[in-house]
Order: structure tokens, then C-alpha cells, then sequence
């Protein structure tokens, strides 16, 4: 296929890399004149070991004979680049890490919403890696009655050919994980990391389960509350449902047998923890129709392969909470 | 020095290992004989290589000629094997991460209360090491008229001498500690995991940040339970303001603009992470007498050397919320 990518950070980088490797017509377009220029140097050093790609020096050369734009910008960047597609009549997709307010953006196109599960949208073109897509889930959001099936099934074609895990979810069920699995997360390293102000002790005493518990508390504070605020009210809902725990947590240390009463509630998040990553599962087919795509996607599994027949893999029972 | 060891599982195993290879006289004790099995075999082959120790068949033998005991078995098990200790007027210590309830237990004992912070005291004799206290923390309670210096310097001296960092802390402050770098994280990562249930598809999506977030939820319910449960009060203090930065970032998200408002409130967090550990301090002396070593140990300062001058190290000046 021939692909335009615009935006050529870790994931756009990547990308560009990863589809020229598998022989597609790839061209790369990036707002920034020296990643421009880092990536059609690239270009040249890759021309023997994993195909080549095309850099274009504006938007309307990089899709002028594009099927596909990918949009690898960050979400504040998006409305400026989806302006300069006025005139484009082929399939768009993003990898921003919200997709409600992207589907409203582009309401009216033919566009088709995606986020791969796979590093930060804030590196650079520098830490780009054709294989950062191998065995990673890679969201497309599936609205039934609206989103066509051919161009969802396209996108899913080109991106298992990468190596992704396709998962097939709307833009909302998108919202409502990503809040569970990313953005509150992300929420809670940072009230844990607040513990150790004007409490130099702790921190002296703090080491793996602090250290884990807290990482992407190191993020930089503008991406953390660029994820959640753009997605605040999925967020909001999450969150009320830990603050439930805590407080179930806390009203277990207050009765007459703290340990027998919290060792019981625990154990349920252990087997849950104990059970994930998921990462095996049964062989499936899955039909040619948008609820039998979704419902896979409901189940945890996740797409392998788009032939004449769709493949997939589904969890084995009774593992990871279903 | 003459030093018994009872309970030889990950941290008594490694004390073993570490005091024996420093050319210190050491006598393991352990109830399951399979472990003082190992363990006295494991001593013929360490001869040569790091120095050894012996192993005996019962408490009164293991402390007969020792000037210290380390009990290095989990609180539960404290109270019979301290009272196998009856007739012994020697120092007593103990490495369990709870050191209030130990404290009440010892009243009227020569007893110091101690905590590395290193490893799992569920982990077994196999996994030992005696390199596992090398820059490690390890608390010493230092009560204030409670207290006998002279003990509690040479427990300082004996863990220096195996490169432990010796901390100084009274007990409360030790609890309220570990309750904000271990305890609570605990339990928040068991409210992360617990978000999975019910919702394959987040799972299949998470990656990095629930990794991290969640990994100490996989502990058995039981050690987290009697963690906490030991802790209650502690555990419950701190994770009220945990509950509280959860609430304010609620109000935040539900404010006119959650972006500016979240990007505020997450810069301290951030700031107070990225200066965490703190690796290496400004080396200091610190007087021979408690408040100036429980200044040390407040400031997040450690000790490093008890010769005729006490050595530490002092975090620098604004760094790790100081």
C-alpha cells in the first residue's frame, strides 16, 4: 500500500520504518526541518537492510499519491494537520492516545481511529525501531454503523503485517481502558510520589515497591495531564471506582481483624495481577462483521492476521478476569 | 564479633553469609531442618571463598557463646522464639518491617530493633547472598532515655561492616515511614489490579504503566495483609492524604480547564520523583549521642562508618524534598 506518514516521533519514526520493511510505498513528513532531514539520512542508511522511504518537504507532497495518512501527531496538533487534508479523499487513521475527541475532529471523513499500546508520542524520530510494533496491541476503533468495515480491515491488514495485535473497540470502550490501564495510573505514581514530601526519611527508606509503584510519576507533568484531562470524564469515572478500594482498604485496617479482613480482599487484584500479561491464546476465526470483531475485542483477544480469512486469539477461559 | 542468626531464610541466610565473609564468628539457627541442612552445607562449601559459619541443631546451642542474636524470622513467629530467648542477657535485634508492635513485645529486653531493606523475608535460604546488604538501607530504632548507645553503635558497626547504609529512626518514625514507601504502595497496587475485573479488553491493552503500577499486587495476600494489618494505624494515616491528592486531581479533572489545572498540581510529584534516590550524599560527622543521629537519619541521611569518629552521609541541600 502506499502510506504517508505525518508526524515522525518514536511512533511515527517507527512506522515509517516498520511498513517500508515489509515492501510498503512509505513517505514521511515531519513538521521539523532537522527530523525531516535525520529521516530522509536514515532513508539512505536503510535503502539496503529494510526498504526505504520518501520524505516529503511539505503535507500536499507526502500525500499526493497516499491510500492511507497517518496522523502520528500529538493530540494538540492535530486540528492544524487535519486542515492541510481538506483536499484528500483517501483513508485517515491516528495513534493519539484519546479517541472520542478525535472522532469528533474528523466527523465527516473517511477516517478510522487507532492507538498503538507502544512507547511515548514525546520521543524522538532518534529512538525510532522498526520492531517497536512486534507483538504490541494496536486499538482501531470499530463504530458499528458508521465506521466502514473495508477501511477498518485495511488498516488491520497493514498493521498485522507489522507484527501488531489488532484490537478491534469503539472509540469509547478505547476511552474507558486506557483511563483504567494508562491514565489513572499514571495519577496514582504521582499521589504515591507526593508521600515522601518533607519526608526525607522515607525516601532514604523507599525501594522497590516505591520505585515501581511511582515511575511514570517522572513523566513530564504537561503529557500526564494532557492524557487525563483529555480524557476526564472516563478518567473521573476510574478513578471514583479506586477510590472505592482505598476506602473499602481502609475500613478493613479499622476493624477488629485488620489482617484476616484484608487478606481475604486482596486476594481477588492478586490472581487478577498473577494472571496478566495474557500472553497466549486460543487460535480463532472470527466473522467478517463488526460485532463479531467488537465482541472479540470485548473478550481481550486480538487479530493476527487478515486473509481471506480474519485470525485471531481469544484468552483461554478463566484466565485474566473473563 | 559472636553473632547468632535465628531464621535463615533470604535475610537471615544472606546475614549468615555477609557477617561470616567480614571474619566475624557466626552461628545459624533455623526450625525447618531441611534449611539448617542447606545451610550446613552450604557453610562447608564457603569455607575457602567467603569465610563460615556453624550451624545448630537447636536455640540454646545457636546462642550460647553470642554476644548478639538477630532474629530473622517473621513477626509472627516473634513472640515463641523470643521466648526461647529467656535466659539470654546478650543484644537482641530483629529485621520484621514492623517495629512498633516488636518494640511492645522486647519491653525489658536489651533489645535494638532493626530493619533492612532489602529482599523478602518470604524468600528461602537458596536465594541468599551475602553481597544483598551492599548499599542497602537498614533502619536502627533509636529511642531517645530508652535506648542503650553503646548497643545500639555496635549493631551500626556490625552492619557497616557489611555496607549497609544504617539509618537512624525511632520506631514511630519508622512505621509512619515504610507505611508511605511500602505499605500503601502495596495497597494501591492492589486497587490498580483490581481494575482489570470484569474488563479483558483493558487488559489486553495495558503495558508499561500498569506493569509497573501493579507489580507488587502479584505478592500472596497474605504478606501484604500482615504488612499493613501490623501497621494499621501508620497505613491508615498515610493513605488518607493519598486519598486526598486523589481528590483534589478529581476536582481538578471536573474543573474548566483540567489540562492547566493537572499541569500544576503534578509538578511537585514529578519533581519529588525525579530527585528520588538519592545516591550519594555529603559526607558529615555526627556527634555521639542520640538526637544528632536521629537528626542525621530525619534529614534522609545514613551512616556509613562507626569507628572513633561516626561517619555519615547527608542528602545536598534541595534535593528529595529537603
Amino acid at each position: 500500500m502506499n502510506v504517508a506518514v505525518i508526524g515522525l516521533g518514536l511512533i511515527g519514526g517507527s512506522l515509517l520504518r516498520a511498513l517500508a520493511a515489509r515492501g510498503h510505498q512509505v513517505t514521511g513528513y515531519d513538521l521539523s526541518e532537522a527530523t525531516r532531514q535525520a529521516a530522509a539520512e536514515a532513508a539512505v542508511q536503510a535503502a539496503v537492510a529494510e526498504g526505504s522511504w520518501h520524505i516529503a518537504a511539505d503535507i500536499p507532497a507526502a500525500i499526493a499519491d497516499a491510500e492511507i495518512v497517518v496522523l502520528a501527531v500529538p493530540l494538540p496538533a492535530l486540528p492544524a494537520v487535519t486542515a492541510a487534508l481538506a483536499g484528500f479523499s483517501g483513508l485517515i487513521t491516528d495513534v493519539t492516545s484519546v479517541k472520542g475527541p478525535v472522532r469528533d475532529l474528523l466527523k465527516g471523513r473517511r477516517y478510522v481511529g487507532g492507538h498503538p499500546m507502544a512507547g511515548k508520542e514525546s520521543s524522538s524520530f532518534h529512538a525510532s525501531d522498526p520492531g517497536l510494533f512486534d507483538g504490541c496491541a494496536w486499538v482501531l476503533c470499530l463504530e458499528p454503523g458508521e465506521t466502514d468495515l473495508d477501511d477498518w480491515l485495511r488498516l488491520a491488514a497493514l498493521y498485522t503485517s507489522i507484527g501488531a495485535r489488532v484490537v478491534p473497540a469503539t472509540a469509547e470502550e478505547h476511552d474507558e481502558a486506557v483511563a483504567r490501564i494508562s491514565h489513572v495510573p499514571h495519577l496514582l505514581a504521582s499521589a504515591l510520589s507526593s508521600l515522601l514530601d518533607g519526608n526525607p526519611l522515607a525516601g532514604a527508606l523507599a525501594a522497590g515497591s516505591f520505585r515501581d509503584g511511582t515511575r511514570v510519576a517522572a513523566t513530564r507533568a504537561e503529557l500526564i495531564a494532557a492524557m487525563c484531562g483529555g480524557n476526564a470524564a472516563a478518567v473521573r469515572r476510574v478513578l471514583a471506582e479506586v477510590l472505592d478500594h482505598l476506602a473499602a482498604y481502609d475500613a478493613e485496617l479499622a476493624s477488629p481483624d485488620p489482617v484476616a479482613a484484608l487478606t481475604s480482599s486482596l486476594q481477588r487484584p492478586g490472581e487478577l495481577r498473577r494472571a496478566w500479561p495474557v500472553v497466549d491464546g486460543v487460535t480463532v476465526r472470527v466473522d467478517r462483521e463488526a460485532d463479531a470483531l467488537l465482541s472479540l475485542g470485548r473478550a481481550g483477544g486480538w487479530l493476527t492476521d487478515i486473509g481471506p480469512d480474519i485470525i485471531g486469539q481469544r484468552p483461554e477461559s478463566g484466565r485474566n478476569g473473563s
